[in-house]
């Protein structure tokens, strides 16, 4: 499937290539249009249900004195993504950063060569993966589902149970990737957190609720959402998102279902359908968890969310107002107050009907 | 093994409780000796070359109001534990503190609570991972090594080769305890951060080297640590550390090979023989590597450092002072400044040729 993808990509950088020597043969100042990443141009599709990117673009052209510079760093990373999929290779960005050193274009700082980065993805319609940039891996995944690796050439065809290590597997290009043989579970539980992730392995939740568990640690990297977007695809499974009652851990879900600001010019990471089923603001009350007051900064950050376009939804804003009212957080751990296995033995039921009965 | 770990915490656990039984029958006030686990009596072991626990120790009374609180405190922890390996469950010091909130004797903080669990691993003299109660895991593992899982039930027998997932295995409490069944490496290189482990594994380092990868995700969790000294133990292979060329990444080396202060009550998560190779405050000059300068933080890291008896020998030394020399830091993807796998093709062979010169 990368390779797929790598070929599709590798035809477009291709076809800029061509493009800026033509322009030089017809004697012009060679110029790309990009689109434009700024705030200005980033709308809410209410069709598509996702942040994307507006129809401005911005002219970068060689004849602009001011855009000679930007416009080279452009094509160098272009060309630097251009040689990583010929040679099958990957890098981060900070690795391209660093490579960039050796060069005569040199970024001031690393954040502008992450930038032009972000403009060869917004210029492809890719993300970074698609041209072998990867960030660091922290998912990773527990499930019966066997999947059989398409990358890299050394794993090809390979197939491997995902339940094979009660410690879970590394969600990374090479899972997210891979082609699915089959698969037993009938649902997905995203959590944020690894202590509950394990809490769930160790109860038997993969096989009591039928269920593939995802530990995202944090805000789910780039790859982990890819292969909740897939799972939930291809193989229909229902995508249930657990998170801490905090505005921090609500955003956690609100990413993987409507993508990040971050990611507005790519649309091919989000779940729309998956579902955030706790802990809500109105959990601390319903089954009366132990919680912390907000901090000024998760208040701050709860009016910002009020404002943002993908919480516009009526659940969605309730919960916030929720947060407001009562002035308190709790985290999934706090269930242990009513025993360990309280989380999956009452809660997990509980919620998953109420999920039902409302949508 | 987590199962005999289990039974000989156990047995001590039941042994602490009709210690306590038989000073009430005797019409005494219950009193426990808990080993001081701060600074004053923390004193480098020349001989073990690690930081361990002096003999002073504290006395907590029922006989003393001031410490009634904390005995309670204590002897309820350790019940929590006995249940833990009785019910084979699991859980982690957030968990733990939570279910606390549900008893009589309230932790004022999670910090309180802690720090109780830190006094009963003192006073048992094993890492709380042999009571079940786990930190979270961000370590992964990739290499040529077959186990077969002890725990949980469901994996016990199980026989998984570790570099069946290109992207990484992690590594908790199933993985570390596993029992070695064969091995085709003669090394283990352990790096401190996902985007080098990644990129050895693209070069094929677990090939070329005939190694084990580990990455530990930042400073190396104790399971890690734990699996880390067991091949190097159990399987005789030698142990080489990568890391950043700061005081923050010598530290992660540092505390693989002659442990933390935080568990100087500890022994058993140390690898003496591990071999820092890199990166090398005098890297940067050997290398001619792309640096940054040192922040004032790091400046005292540096001075704090110096004073560590951990820090004594000799070549620590040197590298500390080059760091005060040369004001500079420098990272391990800087390689890239000189070719992507310039770090494997370059550096690896050469600073392996070095450490072999040298010890």
């Amino acid at each position: 499937m990368q390779k797929e993808v790598n070929k599709e990509v590798l035809s477009k950088l291709v076809e800029l290539g061509k493009e800026i020597y033509k322009q030089i043969e017809r004697g012009e100042f060679p110029k790309i249009k990009i689109p434009i990443r700024s705030t200005s141009n980033i709308i809410f599709d209410r069709t598509l249900n996702q942040l994307i990117l507006g129809p401005e673009v911005s002219e970068r052209s060689a004849g602009n004195i001011k855009q000679i510079r930007s416009l080279a760093q452009f094509l160098w990373v272009a060309a630097f993504a251009k040689k990583l999929i010929e040679e099958g290779k990957s890098s981060t960005l900070r690795d391209l950063f660093y490579h960039s050193l050796n060069y005569e274009i040199r970024f001031r700082k690393q954040i502008e060569s992450n930038e032009t980065v972000a403009d060869l993805e917004a210029y492809l319609g890719v993300p970074r993966e698609s041209f072998n940039i990867f960030p660091k891996e922290r998912a990773s995944i527990f499930g019966d589902i066997t999947i059989e690796y398409t990358t890299p050439e050394t794993h090809k065809g390979v197939r491997v149970n995902l339940s094979s290590n009660p410690d879970g597997v590394m969600i990374g290009l090479s899972v997210a990737h891979s082609e699915f043989i089959s698969c037993n579970a009938d649902k997905v539980f995203v959590i944020e957190k690894n202590a509950i992730f394990r809490r769930f392995i160790e109860e038997r939740v993969h096989v009591k609720f039928n269920a593939i568990l995802i530990d995202t640690a944090g805000q789910a990297p780039r790859m982990a959402r890819l292969l909740i977007r897939r799972l939930n695809e291809e193989l229909g499974l229902p995508v249930y998102i657990l998170t801490d009652a905090d505005p921090w851990g609500m955003h956690i879900a609100m990413v993987i279902i409507k993508g990040s600001a971050n990611a507005a010019h790519l649309r091919e990471l989000t779940t729309p359908k998956a579902k955030w089923i706790g802990l809500w603001a109105t959990d601390i009350r319903r089954f009366n968890l132990p919680s912390f007051p907000l901090s000024k900064l998760d208040e701050e950050r709860i009016k910002k969310l009020e404002e943002d376009p993908r919480y516009r939804d009526f659940e969605w804003q309730c919960e916030l107002q929720e947060f407001k009212k009562i002035k308190r957080r709790a985290e999934l751990e706090s269930f242990s107050a009513y025993g360990l296995n309280a989380i999956v033995e009452k809660y997990l039921p509980k919620k998953l009907k109420i999920i039902e009965e409302i949508s």
